[in-house]
């Protein structure tokens, strides 16, 4: 064995509880040697190298560097370490991977068909960068596809995934396990590149494993040094392992991890061990090692050429007019993972029928959960329309009243907040955090990792991004619950993103929309962030007016299992519309709230603002004499499911009267449902929530005192006269981008 | 003096800059107790905290407990330490201070009321939540006020800011000072709460000021172990200042906190003495101390309640009755900071004045930009219309000329990527990297501080968080140019928000737009995020079709001196347009690009799928017989800003032809221009740049055949019957949130 640089003790390796016959999935890390020669694990990552050199050489695109960097480490895993089933990649207990460096996908592609992954056939492995719509090689890897865990690409990201897959596995354990009975055990692995450590979700993410002491996980740095600008300390001059260690972390350093299988393996082999801490790897490799370019930032994301390629195959001693060529030894040296992948589910099978026989109860509802189902009636959790209140309350108190009964009675439920407990209202006393029971919290109570209330400090982008991982676990067995101010939620937007990009459904719960949120200035009210929110393909975003909206609000959001869904409410009173407002109008995106015959004109509520749609349509009536009728909003997706007939219903298209929203937002999108608008056109101002809305003009008078010209006009000039001309009737606080007469600025020519 | 648990050595205090007699703005660290008798600072930090408390009180809303506990920093920041002039907050030279913990805003109010500015009189001070619409004293600091640096209170990015005035002072300094004549030397000082370490863009922006070694940068963690969850530890357990240290980081510690001003003093005399790295000063303070509910997270966002108060009054010997009382001698004990000030700018001004004989070339420029004027002519950087290539060539290609030329040309502008210097285009041969000259990279070559091209490394919020810090410094004397694949703008959007609402002039370059990105798929692929960006209050977007619409992007980015802009690019090649594309027409937003008499419909081209609109008028024509004209449309904020009368021209809402928008994002706004969309309604997918518009169904044949029956629809049955029905005309790939049949999802009631 190559004198190995690893620091990691005998008595690490002695603790392992893999035996040597690898029945568990692996051998000790002794015996590596014993198992192959040096030289023929050479010959393999020589092989594997050049593979890789040339799938991204076929259509002349993609990234080769790092996967050929992190050949040895592939090895190590895929053949030493890691516990799988290539004929299952479904197996519930299996390890996870995630390659958060996605871009170097070609890396688990080629080590998944190199094992055996029944799908992973030679014909996929090279569609990568091809024409082929229904490739399992996408340009990074997609949870779609089997042995992917989650969808990574936007760097830091697939990090925090893994920190959730972590958490996850370490929370389900902790509610079902029994001595001698662990359903639920597997470690988490992750690569990253130099990015996730510069990305600032990727150090929210390691700053939340090392306090929550998650030693299931362990993050393997390809430390190549090597970044798109050119070495990675252009930019970057961290003591990182020092850095991590101060993070709660383990680390350990492997010095040749190119070549030097026998240490890696020795240190993923500690890192299972270690019972204390998450453990960091950190492992010196060459970025596009034994190409020419090798060690540059050519070799990252562009094809080697074809004469670099003859160069490496030459000094591998391999045909350089073979292509793609993978030789059976290859095969023969990864391909054991299958029949080892089948032990290791047999002596799982073993251990759940032992489970399952000894605690039925238990184990009827972790199989339930295994399934993606819930436990327990969620509607239940739910008010019933009879038990609204009739008074006025903050929208972000109704929503808070579902999320703490699902949260105590739906056992899939873990719920957090961005650290505003006191005021996204989804603690309850009966909570138990989501701690390690090993840290103790000066503030107290401590928690344990049953616990499903999660405190993700002041970091949202985590927060929705390991939301990711926990959902990802094992699709439905968590319903991860976030909460944060909605403003807030425009640092969380990449990973809700990656949420409706994987069909993973997390339940966002914004509190503090709009204005409304008063004081605290336009900093914290949000204008823009909804329309980003409802343009976002597979996302589910619902703003509901009072209580019965909010229980047809997390109905929606609990019934839509590939979709993730933002409520979002107000920190604000807000009126209570029985009669009126309908938990079943908000599952048709919208309804009709109040009718009336031959309306002279439609008002769009929405949220906290119906009280100006209702107030107006009653000044209306009073002091102009015109008909109004009123139409609740909450949701364009939903809307846009309904039957036409619907829609048209709802919104009388074809009628003579004018359509007005209003909403304290940017009107942007809503000119579909629309043909004026009463909205913001600037950012909001620091006033106490009473005072805010009359001072952007959203008071009944000023908006009847707008609309009323309006049904004039239409009256007069027929619809026709608005076509495609959107009315803004609200633009006081408009400012030109030049502060300058129209038109004075003109391009040289 | 009371024993200073502050690691300082008394080397660190000789090497001050500082003189005692004060007219450098502070004193020597030890001279401090001579200064003022322990018991007057006593006296003065309870009238402090008591003022505080009433201020939060006389509304019932506010913050006073970290302002409470920061008191004593505040003394020693405002007395001693920092350069500022009360009667000029902008003097140019002055020390900037940024209060990253916003929600702390009356820390930084009072202190600004006590030492002597003068817009911030009591009436002002005591406006704090008040329903005064032109208060200075907001819910969280505004940039537009006097004394106020930067607009601060979404986490972390105050601390980026801080980086980007350091690294202001810091470029600048190195671009024109001379041995003798220090025209900007000063000082950042930025106060930080839990948050900011927690925050990934804070991360980011400690990372970068590490590297950059920004000795001009101290940090002031005010560390009371409490957030709004509770104890910090709840949810964090670094050892922070390890931490520090290992980012690049000094660091000082001071014990006592709430009342060993003299220490503190002593620290941050250190941070301003420090020549090699930013300093961070961990100080232990109490939340809310000297109030019953101190050190509970009760007395961070809400005020602490009359019996309290009285509490505090009678233990600090005050009258229970007086409110709001500043006793003549608090009055006293700050105001010296006037004079002080006025000396600093007499003294800064006898500098000024040997720099403008010595150095008059350079002080001319210097004063320009000052005085926030470009220094050369813009317009020389862009090509003319006659120098415009003809041939197809990537849009980001034709971006980055324009932005190498202003980059050679223009001394204001710095320009950099978040780690993409091989696709954004903006790099060239001559640039100088903004680095310091003592860390040498691997890659080469090294920079000085004069060096204007940024490598923020793959860091999107913090380069556009730092930049804010750039643009901020003093308005106009640097323009800052961050670039990104248009898709990672989602990482940058809470600091492009925060630009926005600053008025401050950023320019960002977002390449790869749409999904003619390609193989990278949908993680890289943007759909959504243009809604958001158009969306967004003061900011102006721009999707330019072609390089002479580049040209005319980049003449209204550099125009637009109080809004930040981005100019979305493309990745792969783009068709040029010479005698239809037309950099004024990008001016107005949208211009007729092809007329056409009595036109049949109109189609809508933007960016990179001009080329869809302009091939499928042409196959309308050839084989349907309709005729079509085509606008450009590239901003929706300009063309707003058109009169009426352009506007009908261009759309021409008022004719029988429908207006078609054909772009490859979610279409919602469009609604506004157009009866009928072209779009995407679902993420992309990983295929060559080539092969996925026509999966997408973005394809000539495939357009006009969904066009033609509408045009056809139109003349049958006029406009009338499009009227508030957007018609979606590229659905195939849309998804239901359910996926079930339609309305078979019901709340429970």
């Amino acid at each position: 064995m190559a004198p190995s640089a690893v620091q990691v003790s005998q008595d690490d390796v002695a603790r392992l509880p893999l035996k040597l016959d690898g029945k568990n999935g692996t051998k000790h890390a002794e015996d590596v040697q014993m198992m192959e020669s040096q030289d023929k694990t050479q010959f393999v990552l020589g092989c594997y190298r050049v593979l890789i050199a040339d799938l991204c050489q076929q259509f002349n695109m993609g990234h080769p560097g790092s996967a050929m960097g992190m050949a040895a480490i592939g090895i190590a895993l895929w053949k030493y370490v890691m516990k799988y089933s290539p004929s299952n990649p479904d197996w519930v207990n299996r390890d996870r991977f995630v390659l958060s460096n996605g871009h170097a996908c070609l890396f688990q592609y080629s080590f998944l068909h190199l094992v055996g992954y029944q799908n992973m056939t030679f014909e996929q492995l090279v569609s990568y960068h091809s024409d082929r719509w229904d490739s399992y090689c996408p340009g990074h890897p997609e949870i779609e596809h089997p042995g992917i865990e989650v969808t990574t690409g936007p760097l830091g990201q697939g990090l925090a995934n893994a920190v959730g897959l972590a958490m996850a596995s370490k929370h389900i354990g902790a509610q079902y396990n029994k001595p001698g009975c662990e359903v639920i055990n597997n470690m988490t692995w992750c690569t990253i590149g130099d990015a996730c450590l510069q990305e600032g979700v990727g150090m929210e993410a390691i700053q939340l494993a090392g306090h929550w002491r998650l030693n299931n996980l362990c993050v393997i740095f390809d430390n190549n040094n090597i970044t798109c600008d050119g070495s990675a300390d252009i930019a970057m001059s961290d003591d990182t392992n020092t850095k991590m260690r101060a993070c709660g972390w383990d680390v350990l350093e492997v010095e040749d991890g190119n070549s030097d299988v026998a240490s890696i393996v020795k240190a993923l082999v500690a890192a299972r061990a270690n019972k204390e801490k998450p453990t960091f790897i950190n492992i010196k490799t060459t970025i596009g090692v034994s190409s020419k370019k090798a060690n540059t930032a050519g070799v990252h994301g562009a094809p080697l050429g074809k004469e670099d390629i003859e160069y490496i195959k030459k000094a591998n001693g391999m045909d350089v007019n073979k292509h793609l060529d993978i030789p059976q030894e290859v095969y023969d040296f990864f391909r054991e993972a299958v029949p080892r992948g089948k032990e290791l589910e047999k002596d799982y099978a073993h251990v759940t029928a032992k489970y399952n026989k000894e605690h039925a109860d238990l184990a009827a509802e972790f199989t339930k959960r295994m399934k993606g189902e819930l436990v327990g009636d969620f509607t239940q959790c739910i008010p019933s329309k009879d038990s609204q209140p009739s008074k006025a309350e903050p929208s972000r108190k109704s929503a808070g009243n579902v999320g703490v009964a699902l949260a105590e009675n739906i056992p899939n439920v873990m719920i957090g907040t961005a650290d505003l407990s006191p005021s996204v209202n989804l603690s309850s006393k009966k909570k138990v955090d989501f701690q390690s029971p090993n840290v103790k919290v000066s503030s107290g109570p401590n928690g344990d990792y049953t616990g499903r209330y999660i405190h993700w400090g002041i970091r949202e982008h985590a927060m929705a991004s390991v939301s990711n991982g926990l959902a990802a676990f094992q699709k439905g067995a968590i319903l991860p619950v976030t909460s944060s101010f909605f403003m807030f939620y425009i640092y969380a937007a990449p990973g809700v993103r990656m949420g409706a990009l994987q069909s993973l459904q997390v339940i966002h719960i914004a509190t503090h929309d709009s204005i409304g949120t008063g004081e605290d200035g336009p900093t914290h009210q949000p204008i823009e962030l909804a329309t980003l929110y409802r343009a976002m393909p597979n996302f589910l975003y619902i703003r509901p007016c009072d209580a019965e909206e909010v229980a047809g609000a997390w109905t929606a959001a609990v019934s839509a299992k590939d979709t993730p869904s933002m409520i979002s409410v107000a920190r604000q009173d807000v009126t209570q519309y029985p009669g009126h407002s309908d938990r079943n109008g908000v599952l048709k995106g919208a309804y009709v709230f109040m009718e009336e015959q031959d309306a002279d004109v439609t008002l769009i509520g929405v949220g906290a603002e119906m009280k100006f749609a209702v107030g107006t349509a009653k000044l209306l009536k009073e002091k102009h004499g015109i008909k109004a009728r009123v139409v609740s909003f909450p949701s364009w997706r939903l809307f846009e499911q309904q039957p036409i007939e619907y829609k048209r219903k709802v919104l009388q298209y074809r009628s003579k009267a004018p359509r007005v929203v209003i909403e304290a937002y940017s009107v942007n999108g809503w000119e579909r449902y629309a043909d004026a608008g009463y909205s913001m056109h600037s950012f909001g101002h620091s006033l106490p929530r009473n005072d805010i809305y009359p001072r952007f003009n959203f008071d009944d008078e000023k908006i009847a005192a707008k609309i009323a010209p309006l049904v004039d006009e239409a009256k007069q000039y027929g619809m026709e006269n608005f076509r495609g001309e959107f009315r803004d009737l609200n633009m006081d606080y408009t400012r030109d981008v030049f502060h300058s007469p129209q038109g004075t600025i003109h391009a040289p020519s």
